[in-house]
């Protein structure tokens, strides 16, 4: 269309318009709100993020660091996946990066780290921040191709504050113990993602050009290979950011260690079966692990036990496959919602499964198995003001309540992101601009 | 071949079964034997993992990550190399490593951490699992071209159990000093590789195929930065994973990087006289990295002091490119060893060099130069159980026997891989399968 | 012209000769004067590289294996860049740093760590070594294209020498803190670079060749996402790396991080404005975030508060996109000077700004704000023996004498290099020579 040039210009001083002011606007923030977190201020410090570490300061930063590895990680993941959109998209998920983790600190900081009319950071708040960045890149996965990064700044913005009070309410006013986030990031991320995706749903148009698109497979891959390395070495020290104590550590890095392991295998035996080819493509090697990494994220520091581990993991790199296979299909042709990443296999339903393993790993402790790790992994069993069966309803509990947190949130954000102003008119007026152009070619399955 | 589909669909199947059944077994396994490591138990840990390590919980975190790092990172290696195969053989890569990793813990557990029937399994035994690892990819970078997914299974199978036998002979029955496996990772490694890839011999076919294939050096390149990056990180933790003593560590990370340093300055002298480029390509200089680091294995902790590092580093760092040159050749043409990976110039003679020199510095160990460092290094001889000759000369023992086990199982390892039903009949059936048909041009040099 | 094979032959064997002449020295150097440095020696450590961390070794090995994963990393974003001119230059990157690493450990070892006519080299002495090295390649980037690797080695061997001098006399002469070597890494590079690319000036040719080589743009952004990644993670442990204090290290990092978000949402802001695109491409973004860090070199450890952290990158996120657009196309066609990496905008600008950042938060610390950190920060006004402003004077007398030194230096160094036996005649000679050649082509702008 002739008009084109002009569209395009508008959405490009639109965004860059939107990234100026929030800009600004974090800044003001930033200079009324933050300071410093002081050097010894236990009161700050909300009880998921364990500020015995802060103590020992350098555990604590190589933690930090991973956090950060991981987040950038999923990032990398995030663009591994959407290499096959090309490079451009990269560009976009930085820019939500860049500003979910000011407002996260900020959101994040007014929950936990707010005294006396300021918000202290510190390390601490930097992983939070991280993990909070991490659900918004999960629920980008399922929007992809559909949003123009306008919309999707304003997805951020919003999913922050709702999935940063979801987690206020379950981990520190109804004290579940999540450590590896399987509910509020995992979960919580997926099912947003996808509500918002049902509502942004438009009936599917230029199918062949995505076709097209699918033999940029090399690039895809060397992405997926690194991404998948990534994982392998960085995700155990992600379930067990938050596990303050050692040997708890240790059981959550080998927990998901083993967890992966085993879905990776998984991977190898099913995709034969479903495809055409003898050995999985790297793509789904990556998603295999991921999933095997969300299962372990409620379970990792309760006693899984080694083969409990490698059951688990074994089963949920069977189901991820299965559910890309036969189930986002049927999502997006019976529910009418687009599952561009593909990330109810990856994350949500792992999330669920791992919340189940939880509350049922719950049920089973007792304080012999445990030792003196009850008190870290269920500091209120611990102290006897609740019982290990009160602790696993509670567990239960939390999943419905992060769905239905998901599902409401995700129904808002997308009724927002509908807005005419925000929603760019699908006659494919950025065919000139690489990024959304390609990325309108993830529009239909 | 019209019977072609068959065929490959019947090899997709036995790999899927045989990986199904495998996981089975591990689980299996694991169920009935491994338990977490409880949380002191100095009894269950082998001199060479230095448990006191355990008591240091964070260091030790650190350590175990870099040794992952290795791992994956070998494999990023090899799926370096390889990229010029194609990038499905990454995906053979990750299912090795998925199955060496599970396989690993229980054999090295029933001979390191095995008590009252039960394998504790903790940070510890996942190094020595890891380390097993790279032996088996070493192997693999030998014969990779000439075996199919199933096969190769199967020699990660009976490889793990004859390393881990050599190990624990080497390291705990005779005492040897050899925390960087100069012996017991890269030289076993490569020559079991290379007596399996004589085994399985065939005659050349379509030497015309493979010449089409260099040309896709650009993302081969891409692989062989990230890779030299990694290496040129993380290494120097390698070698010094399981030496506790921080200066004793900071010795052996001191020395492999001057190592390393030099080595690639070799390259860049010998590559513009052996070929026609100015400066080396990114794989040789990879190699170079390879060489240097595998080297200071043995020696790596010993008082190797600066200059002897960097001299060391140089003499390998030119034997290496002389052996791909001249010797690799020579080893296809009189001894029909076809090495895929040049693994006998990049871990096999460096390995032993790497043993020799270690014996040297072994000779030369006096108390006074040594100091509380001897207790670490030559603990039996700093009690006064052995005399530093003694030492010397079971040092210098190890290496025949190595290079005896390496051989005996390679060629065992090789006979099973030559069974009927494992082999796939030569006639190209597997045209259709990007990995196994690319991997079969590495057939011919 | 048909003379062409001898002079390449020539070349290389001169390049191949250069490296043994000069490997053979630095193994004699290290013979006669390099140890290891023994336990406990804090007479040996210069001020600035906080000894007291060698007691808790293992966090000192963490950030020593950062600072190495920034060297790398910088050398690794010199690939980025330059990986549109062909792989081939990352062999060239490689050999710098391998030399540059050794001769580097020598004569900072004669400034830092002499004692009794030996060089006492550990983990420290590794640091500096690398801080050296990012000050060399950041000089690379100024004269790529225009330089052989003959010519490199000798820039290398001269700003070493040069650039140690100069941080010696700052930061243990005049007790300048510049924890993050805003001046004596970013500053000094920068501008040693440009002179140096000044004196080579060499009128343009073949302008046509060079925009051909643009659309090289896939491998290019696959590096550069893997660069920014990196830059993410481990720069603020970069910037942070020579603060021992825990807190200080707190605030360091958390000032990089908070600084190089802002940036990165800066870029977002501007790219649209200056091209016509709506989203900017990778290599920009990891421009802006390296802005964004050189500016917290100096003021990093210092009171910044997070929203002046955030202010500072915002605006050095504005400046560097601007310098490249308006800038850089002035200092070819004014001044003659030819910035192929663009360090002036990336490096130079963000330097200078850092220095006179750090000089006002010098101005305004006080005992109060800065508690027990002060002592670290600012020893010898904690010690009563300066006043702030005195400490500021000497912080903004630094940025002066830097560049003084930086030009002084370049221009020698571009006068040896232009000795007639170095330069090669610029008939394009090197035709054959991927790297040279393709390097050339970076010419003109």
């Amino acid at each position: 269309p002739p008009n084109m040039p002009e569209h395009t210009a508008a959405l490009r001083l639109r965004l860059s318009g939107l990234c100026f002011l929030l800009q600004i606007l974090n800044i003001l923030l930033f200079a009324v709100f933050v300071r410093y977190s002081p050097e010894s201020s236990p009161g700050l410090c909300p009880p998921q993020l364990n500020c015995s570490q802060r103590n020992q300061e350098p555990v604590f930063q190589q933690r930090f660091q991973d956090v950060h590895i991981q987040v950038l990680l999923s990032f990398g993941l995030l663009v591994a996946f959407l290499s096959r959109y090309g490079p451009g998209s990269a560009a976009i998920s930085i820019l939500i990066i860049a500003f979910t983790i000011q407002w996260a600190l900020l959101i994040q900081g007014f929950f936990y780290f707010f005294l006396n009319g300021k918000i202290y950071v510190g390390a601490p708040s930097m992983v939070s921040a991280d993990f909070c960045t991490a659900a918004v890149l999960i629920s980008a996965g399922a929007v992809l191709g559909r949003v123009n990064p306008v919309q999707m700044l304003l997805l951020a913005l919003l999913e922050v504050t709702l999935c940063t009070l979801n987690e206020y309410i379950l981990l520190s006013l109804m004290g579940v113990s999540d450590s590896g986030r399987s509910l509020t990031v995992h979960t919580f991320g997926a099912y947003f993602g996808l509500v918002v995706s049902r509502v942004l749903y438009q009936p599917c148009r230029d199918k062949r050009k995505r076709e097209e698109r699918q033999d940029t497979g090399h690039q895809t891959d060397v992405f997926a290979v690194v991404g998948t390395i990534y994982l392998w070495i960085f995700w155990p020290s992600f379930t067990s950011a938050t596990t303050a104590h050692d040997n708890a550590e240790n059981w959550a890095v080998l927990n998901s260690y083993l967890s992966l392991v085993a879905s990776t295998i998984a991977t190898f035996i099913l995709s034969p079966v479903l495809y055409e080819e003898s050995t999985p493509r790297m793509v789904q090697i990556q998603d295999a692990t991921l999933a095997g990494m969300a299962v372990m994220g409620m379970a990792g520091e309760m006693l899984v036990t080694p083969f409990g581990a490698l059951i688990a993991g074994f089963l949920v790199g069977l189901i991820s496959p299965l559910g890309f296979r036969f189930f986002t299909p049927v999502l997006y042709s019976r529910l009418k919602i687009q599952d561009t990443w593909g990330v109810h296999n990856i994350h949500g339903l792992p999330g669920i499964l791992g919340a189940l393993l939880g509350t049922l790993l719950t049920l089973l402790a007792t304080a012999d198995t445990y030792g003196d790790r009850l008190e870290l992994v269920f500091p209120l069993v611990a102290q006897g003001s609740r019982t290990v069966t009160d602790q696993a309803f509670i567990q239960l509990g939390a999943l419905p309540l992060t769905l239905l947190f998901a599902a409401l949130g995700g129904w808002v954000t997308g009724a927002v992101l509908k807005i005419k102003v925000l929603r760019c008119s699908p006659d494919g007026q950025y065919t000139e601009n690489t990024v959304l152009w390609e990325v309108k070619l993830g529009n239909c399955w």
